[in-house]
């Protein structure tokens, strides 16, 4: 999950001056924001500043962040709205891939880049419904009434996010994430049939592209076997199941991410370093990646966090 | 779920004359507005209008309703809001039961009516994290900080429930729910810890009340099993597992209730007959209660509800 954020003094300094759009598109600032954790916790992975809209706000759509969440229009609930999108390629995304470069020379061989896309559904649940809403009903409700209207926009979504993503490679990402949070909302056939495909297609239009592809869903408990079969390297997962079913769920070669919960950062130290120590133990010899399994709330303790990285790197000692 | 709402016009009609609030304090106005999607409708049974938050209410918060949802306050975060609240007697909620007592008389034996309260989890986070949050991040870290608050904390709101519960039992409830949508946030082990302990004291304390218990939850996928384990006659589910997949893993004694997407009513009749046919067809012969699996949108089509109860009707024909 997104590493930087408002429960960090020095990333709340920054913001204080500049608004949170204007530093994920400029490259030195979403840079910089991007250092801040790595520089305070010494984690192995830097995840890159950037927000899942930019393919949204590429492909047309006005974004604009107000308190609530993002406010998106004109929202896309018909042929027309469709018509309206643009279709970008890997040069729209240059800002973010100017703050990849700036990154993979600052981090050298030292630590991983960690580049990331919102997933189809999310995505076009954010066009249908609007950012505030909460709710993929108007998408869902597209899917029952205009089936073909639906498969297009998605599609054309997933093109977009592969080019996005592919841009960070390019750049020099070590590997890129794509999250689907709103397929939460979705459970096992509707996600077979409205999350699936389109994931997969991103998966396939990267090819094989040298790098891991790193799937986050929520529903885990109710959707991970589907997740893998997006072909993704790894499947990261949200705080609905035990990390060790969700390790005996998956096929071998499927690596495992998450699931910690952002509300264990307040418990005491030795509670924190229990969780991580044991989860790892219990992991060891499969492809696992520490992480938590929803974002950072800005109310986290950074004190923390630090005893969570720490505890992490214990377990590597 | 809540039959009623704003997606139905002579909902509308009333609530354009009246506060949310009043109308559910008001018993002639909440058993009304109960009887409207029955009228409409024509479901087996009737669910009481009301809402989950009269306990929270009923302990001494205030609870005022704005866009964005409900404000609560002053927030419960430390013994002193621990040592504010009231321990409500079934007396506080003479205005659910006569709610109750109407309806029980309006519908004589023609159709079941089913009361409701939130679970211990739920309404504490509502009591410690505010309405509007959508989070349980404040309730999850006083469980880490301060245990032994948690703990009174959550045993005073199961209490509560308790109450409120046995009242709609004595006024003629014939069925209560209980719903734990916050607890969707938690994954099996803080499920375990955290919430079931408490659900299972209010199903403790209602005795064999002669009447089912109902207890919904979110996160079926991870926790059904231990929702079955509080001791509740029927677990409803949401959408995120399959039906099939819940009833497999159910102890053959417990009923099950879900789980249809209320997206589902968008889509076209026959479309909805099948599904709603094909999941009946296969639970026959199981306690099984066809219901939503999350609560009914504004935007939900009244037709596409005609189109579900009608097909439930039919094959029960």
């Amino acid at each position: 999950m997104r590493q930087a954020g408002r429960y960090l003094p020095e990333y709340r300094e920054i913001r204080s001056g500049h608004g949170f759009w204007e530093m994920m598109t400029t490259p030195d600032l979403a840079a910089e924001v991007t250092m801040q954790p790595l520089r305070r916790f010494g984690m192995d992975a830097a995840i890159l500043f950037s927000d899942i809209l930019t393919v949204v706000a590429a492909m047309g759509l006005e974004v604009r962040y107000e308190t609530g969440g993002p406010v998106l229009g004109p929202l896309v609930r018909d042929a027309a709205g469709l018509e309206r999108l643009k279709a970008p390629g890997r040069a729209a995304f240059g800002f973010v891939a100017e703050a990849v470069r700036l990154l993979r020379a600052e981090l050298r061989d030292a630590h991983a880049l960690i580049g990331f896309a919102g997933a189809p559904f999310t995505l076009a649940a954010y066009m249908a419904c609007g950012g505030p809403s909460k709710s993929t009903f108007a998408l869902k409700a597209m899917a029952h009434r205009e089936p073909a209207l639906y498969d297009a926009l998605l599609t054309r979504v997933a093109d977009a996010v592969a080019e996005l993503l592919a841009a960070q490679i390019e750049a020099g990402a070590d590997a890129v994430q794509i999250f689907d949070t709103w397929s939460g909302q979705l459970g096992p056939d509707d996600f077979a049939a409205l999350a699936l495909p389109y994931t997969r297609r991103v998966v396939e239009r990267l090819g094989a592209p040298g790098v891991p592809i790193l799937l986050y869903v929520r529903n885990a408990a109710g959707n991970l076997e589907q997740a893998a079969a997006s072909g993704a390297t790894v499947v990261a997962v949200d705080g609905s199941l035990r990390l060790a079913e969700a390790r005996a769920r998956l096929p071998k070669g499927t690596g495992l991410q998450g699931n910690f919960d952002p509300a264990l950062m307040t418990a005491p130290p030795e509670r924190i370093r229990r969780d991580v120590v044991a989860a790892v133990d219990a992991l060891r010899g499969t492809p696992y990646v520490v992480n938590v399994g929803e974002g950072l709330t800005p109310d986290t303790p950074p004190e923390g966090v630090a005893a969570f990285v720490e505890a992490v790197k214990e377990t590597a000692r």
